[in-house]
């Protein structure tokens, strides 16, 4: 087998030099042999048999000018959903043979964040994913042309494009009805930062349900130590005595503030967090949130996703792939900070 | 100025066409313009000027058939530490106008992780950084070729490739002597999962230079969740006064045992970590660590890996930025987890 470049499987180019056609030639052979002459396609089949070339989905996406990887556009990448639902991605792609790039969106908005995008697009990535979890990157899609594989997960829907839905109205409605009946008056809620949040949208229906007044949500950032001074003030007000927080994050901040107001979790307050957090089952008292299978979203996006690009490779138009609407239910998951019982197996599994 | 496709900036390609020349062409005037004919060098000359066509690094490295991405390999990404440098890699590339690619070592090691190696080398990286915080991934190195930009983050010392060294022995040295002196008899060591632990060796180190015997160090996985058994197991024995955690979620999964067991956090036992993740100081009680500058670290070693590139993209020959090692210190950060009194001020700095 002749030597390639870098001793690397053969690429398009060098069965082109082999064949003695160019590279659009070649292109067009892969894209549909009966576009290229009779000659060429005799050439360019002995090239393949010489080489050991395999056109792979790959090496077709690379003769129609589309970069061989799936990028991954996110706000900042250090928070927990991102981290998981990031590794998801990386897990699948890799198993299918993508590899993923990332593109951080700048959480300054505006022209910043477009800038990324743009920086994205301008590398014909074969496929987008777009990790929603903040209405920051909402205006993202918009610059995303439709003819582009895009899966969205999370977000407010978007009808015309694949989105993957984390039902996190259901999961704090479920929540906070959970809350209301272990039997106290109210709960109070400590938002996420986003412009539209489900989760309050859930917590706020589910007090309304119960007809109990909702308390005035209180405004944090995705910064937990911000959240110790929120709790401290929960916990100087003594009819407060039910917490949801809109992640676990802040919800181990809140517990922290509690602890220096003197107030103990479960027995003064019970606290409720969500994501389900890593640590969410270490800390002290463990604590009850919902599961949010972030690795599961990551996972499905991408197979949602290499369906588009097979419609890009194959040159078929867009099909319903590209306005598929999944949804990953969340789990309510009870732990000791709400004061629940819960044994040591049940706890384990 | 004309349209190129996708609307995007003109590429080496679209300059070619309107030179009316072949892209090795391009890429032979980009990299050396006394290497074409006087004819040529005019033509593309003109086709710049039109297409406002700007010959930066990247489409100089494309020219010379190197990808434009910076790949980073490492073992599993959700990890804290892993995730902040990453993040700091990210926000320095992107600065400098590099997309980063992903490429997790797989955990089984071996074949497995080398068939991720290989997928990244076939896709010829501009450049290379490998986050090397544990010993699976350090046969990796073997298989980069040294003609391809590397940095190291962290890992055993590499002669002859650019390294950032993170100083984890000094770290844990001085924190195990800053728990002696804090007047306990031994201090005991939970240990990170890892063949060679630097960490483990200070530790060892100090007190043995203190005169006293080192209990056996227990292993642990990274899965916090595990230390709370250890925790546990630790706080039944009334002569344990002092905990060294190999890193924080492993020092929180034990404090949480330690609460099983009855024993509280400093006043029974105290409890230090290494990293400073997040949350260590929503903690409570927030926690005694090293923070470790990973995002600085990231960022540093993309600035050393362009320098690598730069030789390349210049054919210039593998110089001193190919065998750099510098060093990211730790820092000791005292909290309430080892009895420390710290002030609200402090702490908030």
């Amino acid at each position: 087998m002749p030597r390639t470049k870098r001793g690397t499987a053969p690429s398009i180019r060098d069965v082109a030099a082999v064949a003695n056609v160019s590279v659009p030639t070649m292109s067009r052979y892969l894209k549909d042999p009966s576009r290229v002459s009779e000659k060429k396609r005799t050439a360019i089949a002995a090239a393949i048999e010489k080489l050991n070339y395999r056109p792979n989905p790959i090496a077709r996406a690379l003769a129609l000018d589309m970069s061989e990887s799936i990028a991954v556009m996110s706000a900042d990448t250090r928070l927990y959903g991102r981290t998981q639902t990031f590794y998801g991605i990386e897990r699948k792609a890799q198993e299918i043979g993508y590899p993923t790039t990332i593109y951080v969106l700048d959480s300054r908005g505006g022209d910043w964040m477009l800038g990324s995008v743009r920086s994205c697009l301008d590398r014909s990535p074969a496929g987008v994913i777009l990790i929603d979890y903040d209405r920051l990157t909402d205006s993202v899609v918009s610059h995303i042309p439709s003819t582009t594989p895009l899966v969205i997960i999370g977000g407010p829907r978007h009808e015309d494009r694949a989105q993957i839905h984390l039902c996190e109205y259901d999961s704090a409605y479920a929540m906070t009805k959970h809350l209301l009946a272990l039997g106290h008056a109210t709960v109070h809620y400590v938002a996420v930062p986003s412009d539209v949040d489900a989760r309050e949208d859930g917590w706020r229906m589910a007090l309304s349900d119960a007809h109990v007044p909702a308390p005035a949500p209180i405004a944090t950032t995705w910064d937990a130590e911000k959240a110790i001074a929120i709790g401290r003030q929960l916990g100087e007000d003594d009819s407060v005595t039910a917490i949801f927080a809109g992640n676990d994050e802040i919800a181990m901040g809140v517990m922290r503030g509690l602890a220096l107001a003197g107030k103990r979790v479960p027995d003064d307050v019970i606290v409720a967090g969500f994501d389900d957090h890593t640590l969410s089952r270490v800390w002290n008292p463990p604590l009850t949130t919902i599961r949010q299978h972030f690795d599961e979203a990551g996972e499905h996006a991408v197979t949602m996703l290499k369906q588009q690009i097979d419609d890009v490779v194959n040159n078929r138009p867009r099909g319903e792939a590209w306005t598929m609407f999944d949804k990953i239910t969340g789990e309510l998951v009870q732990r000791e900070s709400t004061g629940e019982r819960v044994s040591a197996a049940a706890e384990e599994r």
